[in-house]
C-alpha cells in the first residue's frame, strides 16, 4: 500500500545522480524542472498510478556535492522547504574523490565524518518531518573485494545503522544493482559505473517506491 | 505474467508522441537512442523489472507522421527490422490537420482512408510479425463533445476494430488518460493536449506494459 | 471616431500576451520594441490609419505575470511612465496555475484577491490617467463549460465590473475570441488555448481598437 | 465588400518586402510560415475580420530578386500553385543596383526588361487565374527629384499601364506611403528607405486590402 | 606637412561612426582596437606614410552617442587620457533622432544644447590639449532641401563656429561627401544615408588628413 | 637506440584512443592535426629528443572502429599513405558492444573474426611495410577475474600471437597500465576505464616508445 | 597620375593576405565583399581619391594558395572575368611550407615550379589583359641573412624578372616592407611575420597605388 | 635521480606560455584543469615514470602576464598554495611589449625592474619553499643578433642570476630551443616564435625535467 497521502509534498536530495539537471533553484513546477533521472521517473510513476493524490515532488540535488554540502545547505534547502518526505541518498562523491583524485585529501569526506554528518542531520531533521528515507549510495560494480565498491559498502552501512538508529525509510540501491548485474555487466548501464542510463535510474526509483510501499 | 520473452526485439512506431527527440536514423543503442518518451519509460520498466530477458527496444516516431507517412516507410522501417513486437500509435496527426489547417484539405487524412491503410499495413504484416500491439491515438481534453476529442474517439473506434481483425494486443490510451482527467485538468498533463510531460507518458506507457502482461 | 489623439501616450501592461518578446526595460522606440503580438498590430494600424497623430505606444508586458505582479511594479510600470492611455489585460495566469499546478497553492491568484487588487489598482490610477481600457482575460475553448474556461469567465466578468464601477473604457476580448470560434476550431488560433498566433493578435487588437473608436 | 471569398488562395510573390523571413519552400502553413511583413498582416486582419472564409495565403517573396528572378521560378512558384489570387510587388532591386551599384550593369533591369518581363508574365497569367493585384514598387522618399524616387516612380507607371493593359486589380503602395510621409520623415519607417518597419508593412497591407475590397 | 610629431598620442571621439566596432574600454593597442572604421584607416595611412614617428591612436567612438553622452564622459574618456590631438565628430544621433522618433522628444538634442554644449567642451578642453580637430557630422543626401541634411548643415555650421571661435582645426566631412554625391547616389556609400561603407571611411579619414597636413 | 630513422613517416591507426580529435581526412600537418592524445604525445617527445630526424607522424585513428572498420579502410588509410612505420592498436570497440549491448550481436567482434581479421591484414601488409608495432588492447581494470578485462587479455594475446608470427614490434598497453594500477586506482586515469586522460596517453606512448628503442 | 580609367575593372589574386575574409564566390558587390585587407584599402582610396571614375574592384584571393594552385583557377578565376587590370601577389606559401613543415615535401613549391609557373601563366595572360602588375611576395623580417627571408627575396627576384620579360607593372612589398622596418620591429605589423594588421596592409596597399600612379 | 618525492606539490606559475586554457581558478583536479601545455606534459611523463609518487601539480599560469603582475598575485597564487617546488617562469611580455607596442611605454617592464622585482620575490619565498625552479624566457629565434632575441638573453641572463644568488634550480629553455633550432627554423615550432606547439612544449618540459633530475 502506497504511504504517500494526497497533497503530501516530496523532496528528494542528494548529488549529480539526483539532480540529473533539474531546474534552480526551484526544482519543481509545471515545466520539466524535476531533470531527467530517478526524481522524475518517481514522480511520473506515482502521478500514473495515483493521479488523484496530487503528489507534489521538489529535486533538490546539486551534482558533486558530498554530505559537507548537503550540511551546509540543509536550513535552505531541507528544512525551509518543509517536505512531508525527505529522501537522501549522498555520498558518492565523499567516496570516489579518495580514488580518482588521492593526492587532494582536502576534498575527501572519510567514514567518520560522513557517518556523523548524517546522524546530526537526521537528528536536527527526524522530529520535524514526518517521513524520511534514506537510502544507500552506490557503486555499478559487481566485485565486492573492488577496492571502491567495498568503501561505498561502508558508506551504505553507515546509512543502514543511520537508518534504523532514528527510524525511518530505507532503500537499498546497492542491493538492487547487485540483482541487476546478476545478468548484465556493469557497461549496460553506466560507462563510470556511477551516472546511470535512463534504465539504471528506473532501478533506483523502483527501490525507492518499494522502500514507501 | 510478462510475456516479452529473452531476447525479443521490440519496435515502437508512430508520430512525436513516439519520437519524443530519439536517434536518427538508428533509434537503438547504447548512448540515449530512445527519446524522453514512453519509448524510454517503458524500456526503463522492463530494465528494472526483468534485467535478466536483455530485451531489445528500437524507435521508429517521426515526429508529424500520419498514417499516410508510416506506409510510405513501412517496409524500410518495420518489416526490414525483423522485430518480435511491433507496437503502433498514429492518428493525432491525421487528425489534428484537419482542425487546426481547414483550408489545407491536401493535409488530412480522413477515417476512411486511416482505417482502409491500418488494415492494409496488418494485413501484410501479421503474417511475420509475432507480436503486435495497437494502441489508440489520443486526445487528453475530458469533454466527449468536444469536435477534436470525438474525432480522436472515432480513430480509436478503428484501431481498436482493426485490433480485434487482426487478432492483435490493444491498449486504449484515451481511456487511460480520460481515468487521468477524472482527477486533473488537461493542463496539468499537456498545455496542447497532445504532447505529454513526463508524467503523461507514464501514463501511456503503463496502459503499454499492462497490455503485453 | 478614433478617441486617441495627437501626440498621446498609450501604454499597455500584461503578462506574455501582451510581452510578445518586447525590448526590456523600455518596450518603445525605433527599433522592433514592441514585440510582435497585439501591441506592435495596434501600433501598426493606428500608423497606418493616422500618420499624422504621432501616436507613442508602450509596451509593458512580462511574461508569467499575475495581477500580484502588476501590483508589484505598477509605480514603476504605470505611474511613473505617465500615460495618457493605460491598456490593462491580465488575469490567464491567475487562472492557469489553478489547473496546470494544482498542487502549488501559492502561485494560484483566486477570484477574490484578484478583484481585490484590480480595484485596488484602479482607484490609485484613474485620478491619474486620462483614458483606462480594461480589457478580459480570455481562454481560446468554445466550451463554456469547460472548467478553466467558465473559471476565465468569472475573472472577465470581474474585470467588466471594475470598469464600470470605474467608469473606463472596456474590451471584451474573449466575446471577440467567441465570435471566431463559431467557424474555427480552437487550434487554429493556439494549439494551447492561451497563446495565439498573429490572427489571433489581430482578434485582440481589433477588439481594443473598437473599444477606443 | 470583400471580394475575396470562401476558401479561396492568396499568392503573394517578391522580393524581400515579401519575403520577411518566411519559412521556404512553402510558405503557408500553421507554423509562422508567412514572414513577419505586410503578407502576414494581411493575413491576420483578414482572418480577424472574416474568420468564417478559411481563406488560404501563401507566401513566395524571396530576398533580393527581381523580375529577372520572378521570370525564373514563375512557373514553379506561381502557375503550379494554382492560386485564386496572385499579388505581384517588384522592382526596387532592378532600380536599387542601379544606383548603388553603378560598377556592375550586369546586375541592372532598367524599364525596358522590366515593362516587357512584366507584360509577358501578365499574358501568360492571366487566362489561368481569376484575379490578380498588381502593386507598385516604392521608394519611401518624399522628395520627387530625388533620382532613384524618380526611377522607381517611372517602374510604378509601368506596372500601373500593365495593370490597365491586363485588367487587374491595382494597388499603388509609393501614393501611400506619400500619404505618411506628408506628415513624417522617412526614417520613421525605413533607415533605409526601402525596408519597412512593422508600420509599413500596415501602410502596405491597408493599400493592399483597399484594392481588394 | 604632416603636422602630427613624435610619438604624439591622437584620440578620437564620437558616435557609432567612430566606434565601428573598437576594443572596449581601451580603444588602442597591438590587437584590432581601434574598429574598421575611419580611426583605423587613418591609423593605417598614418603608419605607412610616416613609420619612424610612432603615433599613437586611441578610439574612444561609442554607438548611439549625442554631444550629451559625451559631456557625461568627457573627463574620463577624453581629459584623463592627455591626447595631444583630440578628434571630435559628433551630431548626428543628436539630429536623427528627431526625424526617426518624433514622438519621443527626450531623446532628441537641439541645436541650442548642441552648440551651447560643444562650445563648453571646448572651453575646458582648449587649454590642456595642444591640437584640437573638429569635425562636422554629415548625412549623405545630395539634396540640401532634405530636411535631416539642412538640420545636419545647421550643426555642422555649429561646429565651424566652434572651431573658429576656439581657434581649433576643422575638417568638413559633409562637403568631402558632397564632392563625392556629385559622381554618386547616396546608396553607393551608405544605404541608410549615416553609416558608410569602408569606401565612406575613407572620406572621412582622407578629409581628416588634410585637415592635419 | 631509437630505430626511427631521419626522415620516416609513422602511421597510427585505431579508435578513439587513437582519434582524439584529429583532423581529418589528413590527420597531419602544422596545424594541431595529431588530437590530443598519445599520437601528439609521441610526436613531441620524439620530435623534442631528435630534432634533427624530421620524423612525419600521420594519425589514422577514427572514433568507434573496430577491426572490421580497419579492414574495410586499410587500403586508402594505410597501404595508399606509404608509411615506414606502421602502428596498430585496436579491439576495444570489438570487446565493449558485447558488455555494454549484449542485446545487439551484430555490434560485435568476437575472438575469432577479430585473430582472423588481424592475421588477414598483416599477411597483405608486412610485405610491403618495413617497420610494425602491434599494440594491445587494453581496458584499465586491475582485477583479471573481471569479465571485461579477462576478455581484453584474450584479444590481447591474440596481438602478441600475430606480432611473433609476423615478426612485428609488440607493445602491451595492458601490461603497461597494470604497472601503474599496482599504485593508483583506475579512476585516476579514466572514469570508463577505457579514454584516459592525458596522464594515462603518456603510459600508452611511453610504452610506444619502450618498442622502438 | 593615376592610370586607371573610367569603369576599368581590378582584379586581385593571391593568398591569404589578398584573402582577409572577402565573400565568395563572387569577391566583389555592394555588401563588404573585399575582405578586410590590403584590397579594399585600395578600393577605399580609389573611391576617395577618384569618386567620378566608378572603379570595379573584385577579389579573388584564396587563403593557402600556392602558385600551383593559382594556375589551377587561372582559367575560371583570371582569363574569364575578364579584367582590364589584373594584380597578382603569391609565393609566400610556396616558401613557407619549406620552412614550417620540412617533412612534407609533397607541399613545397620550389623556386624552379615558381618561376615557370608564374612566366607560364603571364605567357597567356599578357596577350588578353591590358594592364597586369606583379607583386612580390614578402616576409616581415629586416634581417636579410634569416633562411626563409633570403628565400622570399629569391622568389621575388623571380617576379621583378617575370615582370620585366612581360612588361608587366611591377611592385616591390618587400622593398615597401623593409623601409617600414629601418623604424620598427616587425612585431609592430605582425607576430608571424606574414600576415599584416591593417598598418601592414596599408603598407602593401600604398607600394601598389605607387605602382599605378 | 628524480628529486621530487612522494606526495609533493608542484606549482607552476607564469605566462600565456604556461596557461595553456588551465581551468580557473583552481588549476588543478581531476578535470583537464592543467591545460594543454608543458604543464601538462610534465605531470603526464612523471605520472607515467613516478605512479606511485603521487605528485600533485598546479597551473597558475595567466595569459598576457608579466613579472608585474606575478607581483600582485603572488601571495594568494604562490604563497598561499604552500607549493613543495615552485617553477617560475616570465618574462616574453616584458620584452615584447616593447617591440610590438613601442608606443605605450606603460606596457614595458624594462630590464632593471624586472631583476629587481625577480629578486625580491625570491627574497620573500626562498625561506618558505623548499625547491624553487627558475626557467629562462625564451624566443624561438636562431639569430643572437635579432634585438628581441638579444633582449630575452638578457631576461635570461637575469634569470640566471637570481637563480644562482638564491640558490634556485635553474633551467635554459632557450637553450633547449637553440639546440631544436640548429635543425628546425623556428616556424616548424611556433609562427610568432612565442607561443610553440606541443612539440615545442615537450621541448620546455624536457628542460624542466633535467633540471630536476
Amino acid at each position: 500500500m502506497m504511504k504517500i497521502q494526497n497533497g503530501e509534498k516530496l523532496l528528494f536530495i542528494g548529488d549529480s545522480v539526483t539532480d540529473c539537471g533539474r531546474a534552480a533553484p526551484a526544482g519543481e513546477g509545471f515545466f520539466p524542472a524535476l531533470g531527467n533521472g530517478y526524481v522524475s521517473y518517481v514522480a511520473a510513476r506515482l502521478f500514473s498510478a495515483y493521479p488523484e493524490r496530487l503528489i507534489r515532488v521538489v529535486n533538490k540535488g546539486v551534482s558533486g556535492n558530498t554530505i559537507r554540502d548537503l550540511k551546509n545547505r540543509w536550513q535552505a534547502d531541507v528544512l525551509d522547504v518543509k517536505p512531508d518526505w525527505l529522501c537522501v541518498m549522498i555520498g558518492v562523491n565523499d567516496v570516489w574523490r579518495q580514488f580518482d583524485s588521492p593526492a587532494m585529501p582536502e576534498t575527501h569526506v572519510r567514514i567518520g565524518e560522513y557517518a556523523r554528518t548524517l546522524d546530526e542531520l537526521m537528528t536536527i531533521t527526524a522530529p520535524t518531518v514526518k517521513n524520511i528515507v534514506l537510502m544507500t549510495p552506490f557503486f555499478i560494480e559487481n566485485n565486492p573485494q573492488d577496492p571502491m565498491r567495498a568503501m561505498i559498502d561502508e558508506y551504505g552501512r553507515a546509512v543502514k545503522e543511520a537508518s534504523e538508529r532514528h527510524g525511518t525509510h530505507f532503500a537499498d540501491t546497492q542491493a538492487a544493482f547487485l540483482r541487476v548485474l546478476r545478468h548484465n555487466y556493469s557497461a549496460v548501464i553506466a560507462w563510470d559505473r556511477v551516472h546511470p542510463s535512463l534504465n539504471g535510474h528506473a532501478v533506483i526509483g523502483d527501490a525507492f517506491l518499494s522502500a514507501v510501499e
